[in-house]
């Protein structure tokens, strides 16, 4: 195989070209076992043995203390908008924070369950910015926000501090991608095809004392209660997807940790938003004080500018830059197995097309 | 690698290997891309390439017309359990036939949303055969029956008449492994991980007009209406699973169709009962008419000759031959994968076993 092209897709995500090569490489003999990991019991000693690994390295990695279950479930971050609600919710009054498409999508399925209160909203500039002050209704069952806005690419610089009130928080676009006091937080979900493993596993981090808040009128996989007390096991989970999830962390664990990788992230974020702000070419699209470090949005002076830059980056190996159609302009998705040097690439490339377009 | 052990386990189960072998070989290209499969967006013309082709060749396979939609879905058969309810119960009555543990867990469910009829139940004999005659609810709302109880290891053999009440059924464990009507039922779901893939896949093939009655009032991931506007396509699914059930269903083609691995099921089966109805040393649990082709349940003398019997299997290379504990004994999960000259080896191990344990 030739170069590997530069995966800035926004999900499903790079992975570490590490950790797919490591699953090619056992993928006839899972552990011994002589059996693929497609193929193994999610009861067998072995599939026990890596869901435990992966989530004793998740807390280590993440600082999830023992105050909290972690859960592999299905179903993405989209089942969560409607399970939140169905457990914690009941005809109760929940605050939201509309900051684009994901929290939207979080609001609709609140509403089916009870009040939904907007404590902030930035649509009215096209969702560029993550709001700064926002109106919490006192005693509200819970407070949901959106970490990392994948479209917009904003993503909130410190956390609102809720009080007594539960933080929840979707968590799919930027979990692990920089240090968190998970203690801060009641729930914290995301979908892993972004920065920890491939889609079809949603992790769930979730308060020991709010589960025991959970009615027993739902349905039984749809209740936080049923998946904690046999974590992740009351029936057969991903297993493939726990398992690439454990490889991913022991990447993570030998890069360093997450201060590691934490640190990497500012630093591709921090020079490709150099470029576009010393640019007069490339216009920064998010707000200053809300940039994602993950998604890095951005639009060139017309649109056809805009797709030509999409197409000559393609040629060029740069895969996945073309921005959502309801924002437009182009996005460079650089997840934690996004590499600098990949990032120095990119700014190269984007220089070149500037001389070349101008 | 010396020979591959032989893969008995009732769930996730084996695999073809030249399915694992294809995955292997090109984990690190996807469709020329140049990047994995584990990596590249759900939304790419390569994965739309792969969901399309996935669900073309199943309903060629599994004869599947224009009436229905063909669903990948997240959660396992036990989000079935509930969605269904949910959708088509509404307060309303259901007949559920309580056939094992996989019954009772729909009926569990169902009966949060409405009243349940349990139209016949085999629990008066453990779970060992499948009632033959039903009490239906006239007008019910729907009939739901499971195809096959891996447990028990019963299967129906002919599937009831349900006039004009749908018929819903959970074909998690038999799924693709014979030959169904399947313009007799309304809604088939099944977990992926025994016949036709990985776990994280929960395959529903539903009827066009079942979902018009979906409800708008649930949340939108329960709401089988979501899933069909861009079939399965609604967020992001289990990318991963849904190309390697597109790849065993290639093998399927290429082995003949359904006819033909049918047709080796039935002996794969045929020529195992026949050394239980033979031998005066192991024993069949299930009843004769209600046979599984899939899980073939059978105990020895004692639980200590059980066990020894499992112990030197395993040492002889078969894996997963240990009961349900529930039923105790032993089970050999013989799935669509599981090849016709690896039951020939097993019940060459079992004469064996018998000669030197008598």
């Amino acid at each position: 195989m030739t170069q590997r092209p530069y995966n800035l897709y926004a999900g499903p995500a790079i992975l570490p070209l590490e950790v797919i090569q490591k699953v090619q490489s056992e993928l006839l003999d899972f552990s011994g076992t002589g059996l693929s990991i497609l193929e193994i019991s999610h009861r067998s000693k072995e599939f026990d043995k890596t869901i435990k690994e992966a989530e004793a390295d998740l807390r280590t990695l993440f600082g999830v203390s023992d105050d909290y279950y972690v859960l592999f479930l299905q179903g993405g971050a989209s089942t969560q908008f409607g399970m939140i609600p169905m457990n914690f919710l009941n005809g109760g009054v929940a605050d939201y924070v509309d900051t684009g498409a994901w929290a939207k999508k979080a609001i609709q399925d609140g509403k089916r369950f009870g009040t939904v209160n907007i404590s902030a909203s930035s649509s009215d500039k096209n969702y560029n910015y993550i709001p700064s002050s926002l109106k919490l209704t006192p005693n509200a069952k819970y407070v949901h926000i959106t970490s990392n806005e994948t479209i917009g690419g904003i993503q909130w610089q410190k956390y609102p501090d809720t009080g007594s009130v539960p933080l929840v928080c979707d968590m799919s676009s930027d979990v692990m991608s920089r240090r968190v006091d998970v203690s801060k937080f009641d729930l914290i979900y995301a979908g892993a095809q972004k920065n920890i493993g491939p889609s079809g596993v949603t992790l769930v981090i979730i308060k020991k004392s709010l589960v025991e808040t959970c009615p027993d009128n739902i349905a039984t996989m749809l209740n936080y209660k049923t998946h904690v007390k046999n974590p992740s096991l009351y029936n057969t989970p991903t297993t493939f997807g726990i398992y690439v999830i454990g490889l991913v962390m022991k990447w993570m664990l030998k890069r360093g940790g997450l201060k590691e990788i934490e640190s990497t992230n500012f630093e591709k974020a921090r020079i490709l938003y150099e470029l576009l702000d010393t640019s007069d070419y490339y216009i920064p699209i998010a707000e200053k004080d809300s940039r994602s470090i993950m998604n890095v949005t951005f639009k060139l002076k017309t649109p056809e500018l805009d797709e030509k830059f999409v197409s000559e980056s393609k040629k060029a190996g740069f895969l996945g830059l073309k921005g959502h159609r309801s924002v437009g302009g182009c996005r460079a998705s650089i997840y934690n197995a996004f590499p600098l040097e990949g990032v120095m690439k990119l700014i190269e490339f984007m220089k070149k097309f500037e001389k070349e377009n101008s």
